[in-house]
């Protein structure tokens, strides 16, 4: 049982797709992430900040999964970060509403003293200098770092990316983002130049269309599992991470065949999170679900040629 | 050995890509398909219409491949069905500059004598009516009856198509037109509906996101390979059909696992005809080639997960 040390933001989500509307509820990156991880045997800690209104009943969902949460700083007279959205029909494109950055603006990550050692870290998408922050906090160099990040930041903090992305072993990013940082619209060639820029392995997501994992000249996909009606899709992509995060924290192997592994794993469990609003699939998912998918992903994509 | 019938247009295409211009070159439904389909043992024969200006040398391209095309109608006077494009900067979509039907605008199929008895019948895309024409000249019914098709006959021959829909055994189509002939956003709900109007196995077909079946309750997902760069995606998806078709027509196997092979053989296939202009690569490709992009296939997809 390896240590997962989970960073990224804790949040009020409020969400509008074409099958409904919600109020206020459980959002946030190290949310999905920490749930997903939840699925593997790990030792799981999250790094966050919430404000004075975030209510005990979502921090004690984390508490009683046995997610160390003493590195969330719940910031007095604060208030958490809010995010409202809006799917289109397609449910591939959305209209953010309203940000309320509150007290994410100023988050300040603590690692907790005895996860100063954890195996593997899992930095979700934020400020490159906070991702960056944590990995100076930690003993020693942990066995795996993976980051997320999005278009945000290749925007506005450009050379702050650059530079924590020499610091880490795999990252995950979307197709239109990895095209962005590379200037290259092939994603063959887009997957090289990330590697040469630091991560080893370079994950690209591509929402309902799967995703690739490069690694020298390896290449793997996934698919993502065909749905009758994907709900909502808020959390898809952190429940991959923190599916993936999970996989790996548990194993602590890293060789090419479990990092594989480890994006079936995600794909599976983000294949259950957008089957209800936010975070509520994943309250519930019993292990038999999950491995019954699981052999639904080997039905899809499993074949036997041989050659003549 | 099986016995395939392909029907579908021969063409002159000129094509502009952001990699450079053709001049008018030999294209076709019907041309890509029997390249695709010569990689397997199979006797086949084209059906089709050209004009008195399509050179001899394009049939001798099909007769040195032992293809029968002795259901090729040369009409005297005639010109060839010509299609102009441009490709956009993705190479995901495309303007058509000119179409000229010619020739294919009176096009009357006649099944050689011989071919009366197909294994396999390919109808590629062209006027439904057309297609079921062919399907009533077979002496008995084929072992396996796939049909291509677009949107321009959903807008236009919607009760033909919808007829000859329902005397086939296997439709491919993209995913805009599994949504349009079902009016079904998801294509899990999509290809239910369609299998219900005739068809017993659905394939639909997402270009570079690759290709998914259906069978009852039943799914399969091949993916396009990843490649370094597009270069022309003209016939990509005419050579799938035809590898697909190809494959079970010399199998003669028509399990799922076996069309499921159908459906990988055909990915890989088109992966070579969209690294070149039009024809060029499929004319130049060697078995060697196709048997090392097959391991590649299997190392893109195949994975081992253990159930713990």
């Amino acid at each position: 049982m390896g240590k997962l040390l989970i960073v990224g933001s804790m949040a009020f989500d409020e969400i509008e797709t074409p099958f409904g509307k919600t109020g206020k509820i459980l959002g946030g990156a190290a949310t999905f992430i920490s749930l997903a991880a939840n699925q593997f045997k790990v030792d799981s800690a999250v790094v966050s900040v919430v404000g004075e209104d975030f209510p005990q009943d979502y921090l004690d969902i984390l508490t009683d999964r046995n997610i160390d949460i003493t590195g969330v700083d719940i910031v007095k007279g604060g208030k958490t970060f809010y995010w409202k959205g809006k799917y289109h029909n397609d449910l591939n494109s959305r209209d953010t509403l309203v940000t309320e950055l509150n007290t994410l603006g100023d988050f300040n990550p603590i690692v907790p003293e005895n996860f100063k050692d954890a195996d593997v870290v899992m930095l979700g998408n934020l400020h490159p200098s906070i991702q960056m922050g944590v990995i100076n906090q930690m003993k020693e160099r942990p066995k795996l770092i993976i980051l997320d990040t999005m278009n945000f930041w290749m925007d506005n903090t450009w050379e702050e990316l650059i530079d924590v992305i020499k610091h880490i072993d795999i990252i995950t990013i979307n197709d239109e983002e990895a095209r962005q940082l590379t200037s290259e619209y092939s994603l063959v060639k887009a997957a090289a130049k990330i590697q040469q820029m630091g991560p080893k392995y370079v994950v690209i997501k591509k929402g309902e269309h799967g995703a690739l994992l490069f690694h020298n000249e390896h290449v793997f996909f996934a698919p993502a599992l065909p749905l009758e009606e994907v709900f909502d899709p808020t959390g898809a992509g952190d429940t991959f991470a923190g599916g993936f995060a999970g996989y790996l924290a548990q194993t602590k192997n890293l060789s090419f065949e479990s990092i594989k592994n480890a994006i079936i794993h995600g794909s599976n469990l983000a294949s259950f999170c957008v089957e209800r609003f936010g975070t509520e699939r994943m309250l519930e998912l019993q292990k038999d679900e999950v491995d019954k998918r699981l052999l639904q992903f080997k039905e899809l994509t499993q074949f036997n040629i041989e050659l003549t």
